[in-house]
């Protein structure tokens, strides 16, 4: 009887993403600075605001490597804009 | 000769708060589910999208505890809605 050989089934796994997109330092940030009017005109005093983005996904992949490879593709193409934003990635099961 | 003394002046401190507000998760998050699509569009595949705000301002206070009960008011008046956003606070020296 001939032996059948199954080959392994990729497993893939549920990943989730924590993505923090800031606008680069030299950047202005005028709805930060709105912001921090807004507190002041409220009696708080503070030196600097600055506002960004913070984004949550799940996704599927076979190692924390290739959900970490896909995630960033995504921030380079979609999620923030390179030229005036940087971005920060955490990934977690 | 008369003894002098002079009462200790508060020290303030330079504190960093770095604040997510997110969508409590009852809430439909429209822009996240457009921002799903898109990534689909792309190609990618994500399962969920929720999509938040990250703020990082910088406050002086006497102490840590202080920094925190003023950054907790800001967020309670101005910087999130607490009918349908949660809000987490770190601060940082």
């Amino acid at each position: 009887m001939p032996k059948i050989f199954i080959s392994p089934r990729p497993v893939s796994q549920k990943y989730q993403a924590k993505i923090h997109v800031t606008l680069r330092p030299s950047v202005l940030d005028p709805a930060g600075v709105a912001v921090k009017s807004g507190l002041e005109q409220l009696g708080h005093s503070v030196d600097s605001v600055r506002i960004g983005k913070y984004i949550e996904l799940s996704l599927d992949a076979p190692d924390a490597e290739t959900a970490r490879t896909q995630v960033d593709a995504m921030c380079d193409r979609l999620l923030a804009n390179p030229v005036i934003e940087n971005y920060a990635i955490e990934i977690s099961q």
